[in-house]
């Protein structure tokens, strides 16, 4: 069993740099995309047997130290009974928003084990395969509460700035119940087997640190302090967030993932005594070999004074990447910080 | 003659804080919408009479301290030949993208005063008119080098950064030219009667620091120093671009411009003898008036130290924001600046 990566989470010593990569599962994989030919994205979320199977992909493939479980964020929004549907090339639809009380009276507060069994039965199924460890994983409150008021993906966010400021209280109501559910979802996961859990802000850079502290911070906190117990590593991924880097610190997280936007060295200094995961620029793995080995190196070396390094991409792997080259990216890692 | 736009740029003492809103002449004024029903957006870009009259609207109406040209970073791009398309929601459209030296040397460095005549002819009609000062603008080079490369605006920018990756030599090959083209341009402006000239760096905040200082940076500097002689306030203003603040600041620009992510105090500290441009998020717009209220009042308290501090917002105002709105922020931020 590698644990590395839990080590690093712990700030503990490790032999070498762990190492995985946002969206490993995914579709620049040959094999992911042989397994999507024949189900649909939702149905494949929702069919334990392929998610292990996909889940299992880099793992093999790469090398990585840790496994992600293969699913969505806005799964759990659709357990909460959002209408939700994929349109390929467009992204995530809600057809039904929650702009109103009544909208937002509708969703529940589902019982994870019931309601999304087949991420629970992923997670049992991957722990007797895998010899890394499992990282679950929920959106944190701030990016699902924008899909379900925009009713999908935004370059704005308008209808959500409108709500927070105009209607504040609808806001915090809508904030409370999906924090809620985030809760019930990870503890499943946790009881489940997974060995770390990761919030991912994919929107939540949009906030300026006032708002972040006021409409955002208080449920990631709230989260994180119900998983305590749980005593597996939490990690808290605000995108875009060098800004709210301060304000994330406090959120009660193990490990803060870092986009590439930051110098890794520079949020060091600012996370104190808490692990990173993190930086390069996902599209950096396009650069020529002797290129890429340079920055991985320069990123490496940046990170020495952290208390725990796990090495990432500063957001999701790109489509077109080659999978060589993110192999490459594992193995150079591996090489050049072996202490 | 209002001067305490110039003034503050300059970082002299003036008797209240100047505003000016980016997009303040644009779709959210109704009598901007009035002149678009009967001409396209481009036919608006080139036609002086009309740019002169929505130019004029905000400065009328909401008694904003400087005008900016009513025209489009674009239009640049279209006089060194791209051919360019503007279509309803769905933005700009390059048909022909320059990715091969090929597609590049097809581009021209044109005489801004004969292929831009009609911004040029706008901004001496202006003159005449405006009792407060004109800036006049371009874009940026990387941002413009992304909407020849993308064919148009992205949401991740891969053809970009693979060019950068992998080609460095013809993105910066595509850089320089834009840059000459900029250089020109820019130089024609103030001749023309300009009395103060921004670059829009709309999209350089997907770079990190390093990718930043080699591939945008020496761009902007270049253009920076071959403005100088010309004698007017340079204001740089680089999006999303919290993390390259301590780089911006050695671009040679008088004002650096924020956005609503970081807080003006902080930034203050980083730019150190420069004057600032910004920061309210353009969504606050949207508060009840109490809490704009309260909100200008922390912003414009927290840029007490600055060398000079331009109000604005962080962006561009946002199509669906209420005029009366904007009118209040200006109002509100002439009356507590007063000293």
């Amino acid at each position: 069993m590698n644990d590395t990566f839990l080590k690093a989470c712990r700030g503990e010593k490790t032999a070498y740099t762990p190492i995985w990569i946002m969206r490993q599962a995914g579709r620049y994989l040959p094999d992911y995309q042989k397994v999507r030919e024949n189900v649909t994205f939702l149905e494949l979320c929702k069919t334990p047997e392929l998610c292990v199977e996909v889940t299992m992909q880099p793992v093999d493939l790469l090398g990585v130290d840790a496994a992600i479980l293969f699913s969505d964020i806005l799964i759990l929004m659709e357990a909460m009974g959002a209408t939700l549907q994929f349109h390929e090339g467009r992204g995530p639809i809600f057809h039904h928003t929650i702009r109103d009380q009544v909208a937002l009276d509708r969703l529940i507060v589902p019982d994870a084990d019931e309601a999304t069994w087949f991420v629970m039965e992923t997670i049992r199924l991957l722990r007797k395969e895998l010899q890394v460890p499992l990282i679950g994983f929920a959106g944190a409150p701030f990016t699902c509460a924008t899909y379900l008021i925009e009713g999908g993906s935004s370059k704005v966010f308008w209808e959500t700035k409108k709500m927070m400021y105009r209607e504040p209280e609808l806001f915090h109501n809508l904030m409370a119940k999906i924090t809620d559910s985030t809760i019930f979802y990870l503890q499943a996961q946790a009881r489940a087997g997974a060995q770390a859990l990761q919030l991912f802000d994919s929107w939540v850079g949009i906030l300026g640190p006032d708002d972040f502290a006021e409409f955002a911070l208080p449920y990631v906190q709230r989260i994180m302090a119900a998983l305590k117990p749980y005593d597996v590593p939490l990690i808290y991924f605000a995108n875009n967030g060098a800004t709210l880097l301060d304000l994330s610190v406090t959120s009660g997280a193990d490990v803060i993932g870092l986009d590439w936007r930051i110098p890794i060295g520079e949020a060091i200094k600012k996370v104190g005594g808490k692990a990173v995961q993190g930086n390069l620029d996902p599209f950096a793995l396009l650069l020529p070999k002797d290129r890429l080995r340079e920055r991985i190196g320069r990123l490496l070396k940046d990170a020495e004074g952290a208390h725990g390094h796990i090495f990432n991409l500063g957001h999701g792997i790109h489509q077109f990447t080659p999978p060589e080259q993110a192999k490459f990216c594992v193995d150079t890692v591996h090489e050049l910080s072996s202490r």
